[in-house]
């Protein structure tokens, strides 16, 4: 059979019921030629897709950047095979390069989703995350676009048990975002044997209204119904987020699989897909596009307008907290229209309010829910805003698998954690950000700033604003004095050298709260006689290996580094890392970081107790010295 | 006034009310003393810890260690003056400590409760954490000791915005916790504002009883109610877990602040605090303590039996995956009665199904939650148990904040993942842990082990048992040969040299995966006549500083370190930090590692593509060698 379909015709029924058999045969084929991936799971969602792709979803299959599009995100990533068969019956992938490509070295046709393809938005894989990133895209739909795009997406049964999920579902709720459509697949069997729910749709159903959802069931192999359904779905009038609950059979359409255990991610053998082949009438090839969406006459990427960004201005001496001129430095952003601010709840501390004030249209609050905070980035970078999401340095843990997502979604989002270290003081270890820089540094592609002051901070708040990747700035809580004069340049990949002379015996590094410590340190050695160049680090990550190698040189090999951090992954890491990559043979660094489990205390109290205050630095600078 | 009540009378509820003014009047006291802390969010839960403490929890306040008490988790530990103002009440802290201690350098009263006091069994002060570890610690009490005590847990309304909340309702039900009481003090405001929900008591009770749980509503500061609600979720004698939903007033008792925005975390000045301690009747010594546990008669820990543990033995040369191993030395370690095993829905691939099919009654499934993972693990052992807990490597980064906390706990407990780095082959980046090693380095007084064979493997799993802290051991997907004969030692700090002479010009340092290709490159340099040391680092953290300070002396300071993982904050690292903090000087280190993002592929694809397979090594030691 040979139907070709475009969107000048509507797909019916029947039609859109061949395509769900060949999106299964496809699956399995892809597979099958792999050698690896879940033609079951994508089995069960065929027919839904299928539908879902014929008659729903408004889609320029030419123009995948058309603002205008719906989106689709595979939250249940492992579904591959599925998304890839209905690219094929797009047109927009050969049959050639499913059958030659699926999950083969150097092809975009990867395990599980990936934005290498056009067609996709967000990678997926990790389960729970493609619901919470869809989340995002919806909010930048209906309050940043004001486009009457629709975000559809397919999730697993399975994946409902992720916390993150709920805080999804949660937040479209209180976004009242109708434009958001989740289906689940509910096929009952998740990897190692049957889900928490099984069948139980109405305890899903409980669940999802409960947290504000509007809940639709269907039986997700019957064409008519599952119709039916969607156009409820996408033409939600109402004010909220839809939940579709698709009762599905994991491997529908070939008895010898269809709802049995142990066949999850894997393959059929040769034979046995041919006998499946055979039992679902053979190969096809429909290429079937749905309908397209409105043209929206935008521009792919949205208009930054003409607004100056002005940055705050410190008097050099004055305490100034580098959370504070993070604060000052966004809502200066604020001027350009495509800079969008969040926050989990700690505004008021991080200074986000400041954006929050000015910006109300643009400033999204995610109350207590970090990994949503990250999605929300996440969601609202596919759309080509510049998102800025803030929290705690120490909770940003919690979306550190949507953290490390992000960057194989190759999107472009910004994170600022303030209160690092144990300079918070009172508040004890469960709010110190110890881990944050070595979590953040071994992201792909990351960026990773820890300014010192507020100049240099709200310098690299504006360079953030044009890093592609994920990019990370650590604050301070405390205030501390400014260091540079308004207009001193702060490049990503620089550091500053704030004290050298010809006749300097000893480096100290810092960044951050350190600076301040390793002047101090400095001052008293230059009381002895002895001469310190004291460096600031403000870019981790790329780190300034130029400026670290000429101190070593200039220095006697001599580097002490302090950082407000756990001795493992962090400042001094990166110094280590830097000069064994630059072949430098002949130093000795003293690294001085956080080594005990830190209680309460005052900033002060806990510096020195750390031996990163300016009395630890001394120490180890003399015992360097000799 | 001064009344001492001890556990032989009940305390009557005139009494507890004025127990609850009390603590308001203490927790005022201690924020004021120390100049910082959260006075209105302990107020607002005041009265509901007042009858709790005085007629409810079974505890016995000498005996914190007794099997058979009642717990009680601050899930919202931002309300410490309020526990702390309970241990006052309950005579086990003086008046004196809590005013001068609170908050202060070297106190145990810090500013988030932690361990390091005997009545507290987890740190908190991450929202969202202290419920999830309470499920652990139900599971264990109706699994494990089988003992009737219950576990209580104050939440704030504020923190039911994490999904991690809603996976710990969502395993209390599946697994019937009927001995969890989870308080949530509603009290309507934030850190920054109101929350989502206000005192829409029916909307979070319609979620909580959408996940299984049997829901009670009260008025917080109704000592009566409170009594009859709390007597209720005690006695518990159906199959689900209790939700007492309060309705409560931020900084209750005090006209001036009482439900007022902007008092978070804010002491009173003192005069301040002077007529809040009037409104609320002055200052009272109420020495209170509740009703006493049945005497369990069991040891304070639980008894590992003696069975005798027998690892497995495998052939020298046989292809065996160490996911494999970490599966037989856990199943051979179930003959230890304190060991328990849990898993997130993955058991089938990190072999941790051969323990649930040999020990299924102390084999916990905790399906896609892997939040929920690490804190059941953590719950369990604060009874005292052996927990290892496994999932991918990739997604326990999903609770890295969980983890962090754990070591804040000084909780011990034992991470395996599974599937690391590029070698998964053709699953792409998603499934692929490249960060796990730096996140787990990180953490305080980790260790982190990976081995490269499944003799080492199950060797390392046995010490692990008994190691203090978080341990983390990382296991790799494919079969390779076993390099080490059975019984051979492999003492946690320590590394095997597998290649060494006289004549060795350069180091190879790998681990896990890369020990193979390095062993692989050292034969191709031993066929160019060039002898290669070889290093098996198998313990990452802490790293054997020795062999690595003599590799480099008798290797021309030559070293070459390739791993599985993206160049930051791993096994380089691990190897440059030790090098430095040894002060060996003249080394030149090569690090190889995943720079580039991966996509699918064989696993002998993606490690050479990496740089990290043998001619990767090769070429790296012959551009070394000059």
């Amino acid at each position: 059979m040979t139907y070709t379909i475009d969107s000048t015709t509507e797909v019916d029924l029947p039609l859109a019921g061949e395509l769900g058999r060949q999106l299964r045969v496809d699956s399995i084929r892809a597979s099958t030629s792999a050698g690896s991936g879940h033609p079951t799971s994508s089995m069960s969602a065929a027919d839904l897709l299928a539908v879902l792709v014929a008659r729903h979803l408004r889609y320029d299959w030419d123009n995948p950047g058309e603002p205008g599009n719906d989106h689709l995100v595979f939250s249940k990533g492992h579904a591959s095979p599925l998304l890839y068969a209905i690219f094929t019956a797009a047109g927009v992938i050969t049959e050639d390069e499913l059958l030659t490509g699926y999950r083969r070295f150097g092809s975009r046709l990867e395990g599980h989703p990936t934005p290498a393809l056009p067609w996709v938005d967000v990678a997926t894989g990790s389960l729970g995350q493609g619901l919470p990133d869809a989340v995002g895209i919806a909010l930048a739909g209906k309050y940043l676009d004001r486009l009457p795009y629709r975000v559809w997406v397919l999730c697993g049964d399975s994946e409902m048990a992720e916390g993150s999920i709920w805080e999804a579902i949660d937040k479209a709720a209180y976004y009242r975002l109708s434009n958001l459509i989740a289906i689940v697949d509910v096929n009952r069997l998740g990897q190692r044997g049957p889900t928490e729910l099984f069948w139980d749709l109405d305890a899903y159903a409980r669940r999802a209204r409960a947290f504000g959802a509007r809940v639709l069931q269907v039986d997700g192999h019957d064409i008519t119904a599952i119709d039916r359904v969607l156009g409820d779905a996408g033409a939600n009038s109402g004010d909220r987020p839809t939940v579709v609950l698709a009762r599905t059979r994991k491997g529908d359409g070939f008895s010898e699989v269809e709802d049995r255990e142990n066949w999850h991610g894997r393959p059929f053998p040769p034979a046995m897909a041919a006998r499946a082949i055979i039992e679902l009438g053979g190969e096809r090839k429909l290429r079937v596009r749905g309908p397209l969406p409105k043209p929206s006459g935008h521009p792919v990427r949205p208009d930054a307008g003409d607004g100056q960004v002005r940055l705050p201005r410190y008097e050099l001496g004055a305490k100034v907290a580098t959370r504070k001129a993070y604060g000052d430095a966004l809502a200066a952003l604020g001027a350009r229209r495509d800079v969008v601010a969040m926050d989990g709840e700690v505004s008021n501390s991080t200074h986000a309010d400041q954006f929050a004030a000015a910006f109300p249209e643009r400033y999204f609050e995610m109350f207590i829910a970090e990994q949503q905070l990250v999605a929300a980035a996440v969601g609202v970078s596919v759309r080509g805003y510049v998102p800025f999401a803030s929290t705690f340095a120490a909770f940003f843990t919690r979306a550190y698998d949507f953290i490390r997502m992000a960057a194989v979604s190759q999107a472009d989002i910004r994170l600022v954690g303030s209160h690092a270290g144990v300079e918070i003081g009172a508040d004890g270890p469960s709010q110190m950000g110890l881990e944050d820089l070595a979590m953040m540094r071994a992201v792909h592609g990351s960026t990773v700033l820890y300014p010192s002051d507020a100049t240099s901070a709200a310098a690299l708040v504006r360079a953030m604003a044009d890093r592609p990747g994920v990019s990370y700035l650590r604050t301070t809580r405390g205030a501390y004095p400014v260091l540079y004069a308004p207009g001193e340049g702060f490049p990503i990949g620089g550091a500053k050298v704030l004290a050298s002379s010809p006749d300097d015996r000893i480096t100290l590094v810092g960044a951050g709260i350190t600076v301040h410590t390793c002047l101090a340190a400095a001052a008293e050695l230059a009381a002895d006689g002895v001469h310190a160049r004291v460096i600031d680090l403000y870019s981790v990550k790329p780190v300034d290996t130029g400026t670290l190698v000429a101190a070593v040189r200039d220095t006697g090999g001599r580097l002490v580094v302090a950082e407000d951090h756990h001795p493992e992954g962090g400042i001094g890491s990166a110094v280590l890392e830097a000069l064994a990559a630059a072949g430098q043979r002949d130093h000795v660094v003293t690294q001085l970081a956080v080594r005990e489990l830190p209680g309460s205390g005052t900033s002060e109290e806990l510096l020195d107790a750390a031996g990163i205050g300016a009395a630890g630095i001394l120490q180890a600078a003399r015992a360097l010295l000799g």
